[in-house]
């Protein structure tokens, strides 16, 4: 079981940075489908997919953005953030097997515990796949909390 | 078998719009959770919940910034779209059993086949859970495509 620690606005600095990797399988090509309601073809049917420009499955962009927002939520600040806002552009399709890692660096800090973060999203060539901004309510108490671990999810 | 029908640059005008609606459930959570790697018990542990300012399990914010990005690429403009950016400000939480409704609206047509779409979700009592805006670059030909059906996703 893992512990997620939170940073508090008093601890955090300017420049702190933080990183968040996964890689993209089958699994969550229906996953995010299925949580979203985003059935388009190009995520789920390779066949399909050969005749987009594409050239094969890619990811829904939004999947990067979920993986910032888990970054946000339990590594940087972590546990008590409050999400405000987030400004995305989607410089690079995702594809089947590639692994992205989220930058997250403290930019600024505002008044009202807010704090302004740099989202970047590379791929495993050091490319820009997405690049944008978040702005948090970052937590005034320090946190250690157990991680829940998930049930089974079983597709097919 | 549900049928996915476009809207081309051509035929888009100022002002179209339409909606999508999603009701929140713990499939949803346990989904977002697994597909994002977003494990914080506010969102998984009712107990947890229970000792936080929220007093309940809420959803994960981009959560309802997945639902957005569904029904950019689902109903307008629709298959072909490349979502080229996102502008989300979070607004309120979002509560098992409330029912989010996506509100599309096209503000502007711009050169290259792009288009800024004003995106709204509302919940069940009308008030605004995240408000924003969305860059897409709109398909150029007409496509009618079925939507693939999803597999069986058992949780537990």
């Amino acid at each position: 079981m893992s512990v997620l620690i939170n940073k508090t606005y008093d601890e955090i600095q300017v420049d702190d940075s933080a990183t968040f990797e996964r890689t993209l399988t089958e699994k969550e090509l229906v996953l995010f489908a299925a949580v979203s309601g985003d059935v388009n073809p190009v995520h789920l049917d390779p066949e399909f997919a050969k005749t987009t420009m594409f050239g094969e499955q890619i990811a829904h962009g939004m999947w990067s953005g979920s993986l910032i927002s888990a970054a946000l939520a339990t590594v940087l600040p972590g546990p008590g953030t409050i999400y405000l806002g987030q400004e995305l552009s989607f410089r690079l399709p995702v594809k089947l097997a590639d692994t992205l890692t989220v930058t997250l660096t403290v930019k600024e800090k505002l008044s009202k515990n807010r704090v302004i973060m740099d989202t970047l999203v590379t791929n495993q060539d050091g490319k820009k796949v997405v690049v944008g901004t978040a702005t948090v309510m970052a937590p005034t108490e320090k946190a250690e909390l157990q991680a829940p671990v998930l049930p089974d999810i079983t597709i097919g």
